[in-house]
């Protein structure tokens, strides 16, 4: 019997009881381990709740408790659950989470923590949700070089592009409707401004690198200025939008550089990636000697989290801890990372109509020549492709020289 | 530095050897493990290989030395692997295999023999090449009960069926192709009339169930009657043909069981298991709570494959063997597979115009009614689509009805 506590008793962590309690046998029967769930941390009271007597307020219950070996952290934010997450390991509790912001900002200082205790530091259910990615990465690919990744890691942002994209909606309706569904926050910015896709492929891209990469570090674009005639662009070449998390793993001699990336892009209607539709998730890996993965699934959602949040429950109590076994990840080597400017991209740009096509050539001279494609908006605006292995910073000193009345907008896309 | 044996030096065999080889450095960073082949299993010469120094003829070698931990069991089989598996686990070396016939046959025996001598018998890479599919089931998914599962897990079929829809070729130009490709054996029975997807379903039942499943017990039907006009046919209605490996998990009460059945079936063209064309290999999982999940990637080939026996090697030697980890099956319960002719199915029948309807009708009286559909063969043939829930055994019987030359196809469709 494994005597557990859960920190935060919202969404993810009510699955996390649920299960405990719901699937106590059928996980006993096959986990060959029993869980059960002694505290529940949250401040607020859940009168009628079969748990309500688990339910304290004060941590310190839980750290100086010998008995509770596990500590999930289902809190989300930063501020309590990072101190929570270290005075539990420092009482050596193994810690299970959810909590992409604390583990993409604190988790090189946390897995320190954990290694120097002994115990576990796990985060399958922060990315993802429940698609089993980062144990693929830890475990299946282990013998693999990670060239690329391209995932769609929000679901919030999918729901939104899903509707721009084949409900015709305007952005601010599919907002509207996704907060009504609760696939959106109230306040949404970290959702539709790419921060919670930025998170998760900072998380990423420190497992593959085994080096700290801070989300600050990323260039992160998201959403919120995109809307349904881009879709209808999109369409009209026969792609559709997604926000895409994007690693991209450049070797030249001993050196490995990254390039990491969070962008609205356009994909071919025929890409794998586009089976994730509304608010599923995908993650596509190219990956020496596998070749392509796929993996797809809920990325969010109570039971789906949860589930995730088990897998690794699971994962860590029947592995004891071995140093081999602890995870750290080394500050980020200089130079690492391929600077935004740097990266390679090709990008398709939306311009007003008006310009002569002398002016255009001319303003846009730094892409180095482009091809204009017909327009599903012809009259009203022009559309155009750059060659494919345009560097960011041409792409942007080239918009830089249009005149600003005249530019609507650059998407990228993904080959 | 952990010494290692390789037996049968063919396709896989030499993915592992090379990847030990050129990914040493690699795998040492990633893994914290080196491993070094000191044999490498096999009756033929390899002149200029530059590994031919470490080919032996004689397996006693390996049995009888101390200094080898693991073998790798890539010969294919089963005669000498079966032989030469049970000696080496008797050794108390762990051993890894890419074997699915060798797993599906006598998997309940050699897992036996592994846990009462303390080591592992792990067989990622028997089902699904590259594709990280066992470790989900294993591990990822570990909390969830698994409902359903449909696999496409041939990638020879896979491959003809896909030149069958998209290239118009008939069955016998398309398996000669490949054939010349290497996709496909010389003798490519056990491809195409389903064994090689029924060995792997065997397998993922037995994980599933925790109770060893026979491929015997499971009804099998290849492709090799399939030809480019049930392809035609799949298109006329917006779907594509695929061999699916299908499991269903039926829970009455207290009672789990578990439909087992491969089958060439029609899926929607928007299907998430289209993404797998050509060779490649997906499966889609249904479990509770996680819901659906999807996996797609290299099925066969010989790195992708290699990646996957490295995964285990990796697993194995970083995880102590501990009882709760060593993994075995019971037997089979009486009536825990459905009967094949009471499992439910959707199906469609080809049927060569000329019958009346009244005689149609009566003939076919045991489906309970059925529905015409338009074909794109009119004049010369009638489709019809049953209810959703007949069981085979009427479709069995209302076929076995019909006037035998007026009878062309049954075909299943997957919801």
């Amino acid at each position: 019997m494994i005597k557990i506590a859960i920190m935060g008793y919202g969404v993810v962590g009510g699955g996390v009881a649920y299960l405990c309690r719901e699937k106590r046998e059928s996980l006993e029967r096959k986990s060959g381990l029993s869980f059960s769930v002694k505290y529940i941390l949250d401040q607020k009271a859940f009168p009628g709740d079969p748990w309500a007597d688990r339910i304290v307020t004060d941590p310190d219950s839980i750290f100086e408790d010998p008995e509770v070996s596990l500590v999930v952290e289902t809190m989300g934010g930063i501020t309590a659950a990072y101190e929570y997450t270290k005075r539990a390991l420092l009482a050596k509790k193994h810690v299970v989470t959810s909590n992409k912001e604390l583990v993409s900002h604190h988790g090189k200082e946390l897995l320190d923590l954990a290694y120097r205790q002994g115990v576990y530091y796990r985060y399958e259910a922060a990315v993802g949700g429940g698609i089993p990615l980062l144990v693929t990465l830890r475990e299946a690919l282990a013998a693999n070089d990670i060239l690329r990744l391209d995932g769609i890691l929000n679901g919030t942002c999918n729901y939104i592009l899903t509707k721009l994209s084949y409900e015709d909606m305007r952005f601010d309706e599919a907002l509207t409707q996704a907060q009504r569904l609760g696939y959106a926050e109230r306040n949404p910015e970290a959702d539709v401004e790419g921060l919670d896709a930025g998170r998760k492929l900072a998380i990423l891209a420190s497992m593959v690198s085994g080096e700290w990469v801070h989300p600050e570090k990323i260039h992160i674009e998201g959403i919120s200025h995109i809307d349904r005639e881009d879709a209808e662009v999109a369409a009209s070449l026969g792609k559709e939008l997604k926000l895409v998390s994007m690693l991209r793993t450049k070797k030249s001699g001993d050196k490995t550089q990254y390039g990491l990336l969070v962008a609205p892009v356009l994909i071919d209607s025929e890409h794998n990636l586009s089976i994730a539709q509304g608010v599923y998730n995908a993650v596509q890996i190219t990956a020496d000697p596998v070749e392509d993965i796929l993996l797809y699934g809920p990325g969010a959602g109570a039971l789906p989290t949860a589930s995730a949040v088990l897998g690794d429950m699971i994962e860590v109590c029947n592995h004891e801890w071995t140093e081999e076994r602890g995870e750290q990840w080394t500050d980020l080597k200089e130079d690492r990372l391929i600077a935004y400017g740097d990266q390679e991209v090709r990008a398709l740009i939306r311009i007003k109509s008006g310009l002569s096509s002398g002016d255009l050539s001319s303003h846009l001279r730094d892409l180095g020549g482009f091809e204009l494609l017909e327009s599903p908006l012809e009259g009203e605006e022009l559309i155009l492709t750059t060659n494919p292995k345009l560097r960011e910073g041409r792409l942007e000193s080239a918009i830089s020289e249009l005149p600003e009345e005249y530019f609507i907008r650059v998407l990228r896309l993904l080959d």
